[in-house]
């Protein structure tokens, strides 16, 4: 199934039938990747940008029942209140969005500026959790009522926060609504709480970040009830993506890998956030399981995140992979990954909208585990080898049904 | 279809069915490549070494129908007459063998010793190719007889030749066989001839090298008169093998690879060969096809090959890939390998041997498109994405009859 | 003699002279490194741009007596007539120069084009030599008049001419003359046609560039005889700058180098000059004598240039060194180089200027050997290794009579 | 001062004195560093091996007034009783030691053996640290009378210590003398009993960690009343050695270094020592003062040491440094460095036991900042440029009166 990219300029398929427009929801409207994916959506709209990145407009996925660009619309929540245009303005320095892109569709950002409301602030919305959560469903009925959107996905491409303590009420839905009434409480992480509102709203619900997200029995119950589809977790955009593609590489040869060691240097306010241990603990532990479960064992396998506010947005990750062949001779091999975070998530985001949208409108209930090639952690599944979630989604995405839902 | 490193310590499949052993001739049985593959398979078969890098060994071919390393007899044909002892010794000090696993076998050499013979070198051998085929046949016919072998396996590991001449001969093999009486024609290069011998002697064929080999109408058809499978060309062990495993990563994230330059840095008797710049052109063709075929355009690829005798067999390869994601953003990624080439080629020997005597029990006749996990510029099918090449090989091999043939 | 970045931000040395304006003649007035270096020096002089890259504002050099930003007046010739203004705003695509920079200094690139002129051009210029000569001489002598400049440097800054014919006249600047003046002998490539012209002139010259330009007895002569000064050749900006600091680390140590391989991927034009095999030759033999003259032997030290037109300006050097130490046990070191090369040559262009104006105004003759610092193949030494000839630099420079000359 | 390897190579000065034997005491002379520089030295002895890797070989310090190899004993301490010829053994298996240079000098091994005593314990000698002190004096100076050397140096070699806590006994040598004999006192740390030791027998100091050392005022001092000369800290072996080679390149050519960051892998026991974040806590200070000298300013520069067993010996450090240039282009290297820590250690602990041992001959009193060169945090100097160092060592050394002292 190789897919070259000739092949990714596919025209639109013939088969790909008109559908209602589909609104992406966004939790953390203005920061780096929602700004890069609203810009480039705009970009592709009007035809100032190829789709280079977007996964759902290559070839490998060309029987997908898919929304297009133009039917794509876009909304969000933040907690900051920096204008679209501004951040953009700041995108553009960083080497992230071209100037002459951001110059063809400024025009176009104050429509999706009047989408942003306020998101939930822990330290300003004191109120129940329940009061915050009606807010934020509020907010997404009204914008999908403006814009008669068929279905709404919402996707979290907020901050980091760290693991969240647990909680019985986590495990017990009734428990956690009765819980969520109570001013004191508290009893979700931020993130949480825009999932139990996105499940509440009858939104697919994403979460791009290593935070808690829909990951408790409670929220997944909540899915059930309210038939809609999520998927998870942590965007796999770089250092993680390479040792999905190689790990496999090695285990197919049978060489014994004996460590896989890593450092990665960013800036920008990723590197800023997981500066704080307490929030690159989630993002360190989203990326631990990758290689126990691709190797088989336990490799020693160190690893770090710095803050190196010169890099901005461009990430440098290092990789050393120290292995064994025939007769126990060690070899090593090493990887210099130089990326731009947001310009590698903001097209997987798109992809995300499009391709959960489907699968809520054709029916699908509770984790979507066909994902997985998106995510360091993907819910659902225990499959990390790239290639193989390629197949996965592949063969899902192009069977969904057209004709079921909506 | 993820196998990790645990998966591939399997104990031996139960139903695995008793076979008569199977004989594996070695054109250039005195090289590095051959003489770590004697000392590996006389070490496993003393329980001395683990089968690291041993790919018919791992859990992803747990049900092919495979000779064990006991029913495994080494002979081969070599126009140098350095002991293998001695270079067996030689490899102890470029790191290639470690010293005990010599010392654990180094009573069972002569046993090999004894198998191998004299080939065929273009400088001494003057007569017409027929006498020479003749002569490579009856030595491999005797052996096969010796041994009471069920098949043999024959596998070109000689140093790497300049691309043929064309003639018209190669085409048509009635022509062929006239030409070759004709001690002034020498109408094919050594590899062919060890090819032809080969089919002659109603053995499976293997081309481990970038040589012309069996890639030539006349001797495709050979192979179908014969009845024999072949395989080939250039066993893929470094460089080339992360390409075909990270260029696909880049297609299924639609990543548009700009640039992909490489060098390498070699040393031994592989090193001295490559610099001939004659060679290096059957090496540098071998593996040009891989990007174009992967990437589905072609990018700019300089490769280098350089003679850096000081490394000997610890080949070091370097790779910049310079790709654009979305919005034209580039990016860039840079790849070091450290290997050592006879430990990464050696046990695929083995397994190209065991795979292709399956096949050849099997009743497969020609080209066995199915090994292409295993080369450079695999015969017969375009396919080089090494995780599809993988599942290929393994759907196949698992799915070999073990009642027919033989 | 550790010079830090703080200690580099001096204020102006209150010692330093005042002096009558200074001319920079650049010849390839309009290639990336010239326009880099006036758009620079524009935003040096408008405080829009710090000195950073620029050596002789460094505390290093805070005694030398060098002309002020303010007092360089800049000129030029090149063969092509692009717009200074149009080639800069390639530069700024590119991301040689910030948009602001070019913003800020756009209103002033009218002064420096208005003093740029027809360079020699073989292709048209197809008259004696000597009238070449005398029409490049009078270019000069109008810009030093019309500017009232104490003194012009010539520096060349244009492609790489493949390695000069060795012709006879060379070695005697008496039959060199005389054979300018015949129209079909052509005795002289174009850069030793423009070091003519600046020593007839009474101008300094700096080679920039690997091509001939000064470097023959002739034209040694007529320096002496015209009592200029000169220096070259070919900027050390990347890998070879790191050869230099980075080999008597190794030499310093007793450290024996067994090899040390590279490779320079670049694009821009200079990437596609030095795709001609012709031209390489001269900057692969301007890099071939730093080695051994730094190792004090000859090791293996294979060199490529490739042309990867995606990387433009941003060329990207690997280096391998393989070393061994203590009872021969071998080790590596590996670099990776990602430098701009006309923003790295660019300040070091403005650095030449000041620091050949100020030599001649010192009544230096003939090769300025502790110029070596700044060259690749420094003419009239031996001596590679940087930190010496930062040292050779400081003491030679500083210690120059700002009281004579002029 | 260019000194290149063909000039190492050098024949003894014939100026060269004749002189009494000198000794060389190890702390921790069972470890892997004493051990490859006993092994070496007897090697150097018997011809079975090059100077490669030691300084004091070279042309550079060729008027040096040094101990010929033989004139070299060694004896030392050690808290652990492998057999030295066990562990190296164990080096040979490491890679380290050459098998053949084993062989050659196993039968030597035992007269150094019988030059070994226990070292001080902390655990297990729980008396007063005047009694340990007394007991380790004794043993070296019935090592001098045993082999009637002129005098010994004593340099440290043993696992880093955690930075020792402060006490005011440390800036006062009676204090400090009452309270070593105080049994519940314990007021220096191991390295530092040993410097005591070293002093108080008359001998100079060299501690190649980056323990304490003599490190305090009281120490000091006592080296002046005894007339000793002492040096330290922490042999340059690798990562530092290059950013001493390269942070002045960057300075010198005015180039703005943003970040420069650093992760170091090793096993072996040192990489265990340093997994201790205690002990690694003196390794990353002494190593932290290095940039922010030769750059003039403090950068970001994250700096990590992760043990990675199955490296052993052989460390590979990957360093990654963001600079500006002209104009604010952003540029990148990076370097890995793979080396053999032992390797690189021992030659340099046999060079500053010879220029040690010159230096009290030559009536040097207190630290010899001239020795810089060999460490990572030099006592006595700020002074961090690697070609700076070697010009100062070569010029004291050299400068040396053969006639002075003893």
């Amino acid at each position: 199934m190789t897919v070259t990219h000739s092949e990714n300029q596919q025209s639109p398929s013939p088969s790909r039938a008109p559908e209602a427009p589909v609104g992406l929801w966004l939790n953390g409207a203005r920061g780096s990747v929602a700004t890069t994916a609203i810009t480039g959506l705009l970009a592709l709209r009007a035809g100032m940008a190829s789709s280079t990145g977007c996964v759902t407009d290559t070839g490998m996925l060309r029987d997908a029942p898919l929304a297009s660009w133009t039917d794509l619309v876009i909304g969000g929540h933040d907690i900051v209140d920096t204008p679209l245009e501004k951040k953009a303005e700041s995108l553009v320095d960083s080497g992230v969005i071209p100037a002459p892109v951001l110059a063809a569709v400024r025009g176009s950002l104050p429509e999706v500026e009047r989408n942003l409301r306020t998101g939930y602030d822990v330290r300003s919305d004191t109120g129940p959790q329940a009061e915050v959560i009606d807010r934020l469903v509020g907010d997404i009925e009204e914008f999908r009522r403006r814009h008669g959107l068929a279905r709404v996905v919402v996707i979290n491409v907020s901050s980091t926060e760290p693991p969240a303590e647990y909680r019985p009420e986590h495990d017990d839905l009734d428990a956690l609504t009765r819980s969520l009434a109570d001013p004191q409480a508290r009893a979700l992480p931020p993130s949480s709480v825009v999932a139990y509102a996105a499940f509440q709203a009858g939104c697919g619900f994403v979460d791009f970040t290593p935070s808690t997200g829909a990951r408790m029995p409670a929220l997944e119950l909540l899915a059930q009830r309210q038939q809609v589809p999520f998927a998870g977790s942590d965007g796999k955009t770089g250092e993680t993506l390479l040792r999905t593609a190689l790990a496999p590489m090695f285990t197919s040869r049978a060489l014994h890998v004996l460590s896989w060691a890593g450092v990665n240097l960013l800036g920008g306010g990723d590197g800023a956030t997981l500066e704080d241990p307490a929030n690159a603990k989630s993002k360190l532990s989203s990326k631990a399981g990758v290689l126990p479960a691709l190797l088989g064992e336990d490799v020693t396998a160190p690893l770090h995140i710095d803050n190196v506010p010169d890099l901005g947005d461009h990430k440098t990750a290092w990789d050393h992979v120290s292995f064994e062949g025939f007769l126990g001779v060690r070899m090593s091999m090493q990887l210099t990954w130089s990326g731009v975070d947001s310009t590698l998530a903001a097209p997987l985001v798109l992809d995300l909208a499009r391709l959960t949208a489907a699968a809520h409108r054709a029916g699908h209930v509770g984790p979507i585990e066909q994902l997985g090639f998106f995510f360091k952690d993907p819910i659902g599944t225990d499959e990390h080898a790239l290639a193989d979630q390629a197949r996965v989604l592949a063969d899902w995405a192009n069977g969904l049904d057209r004709q079921t839902g909506s």
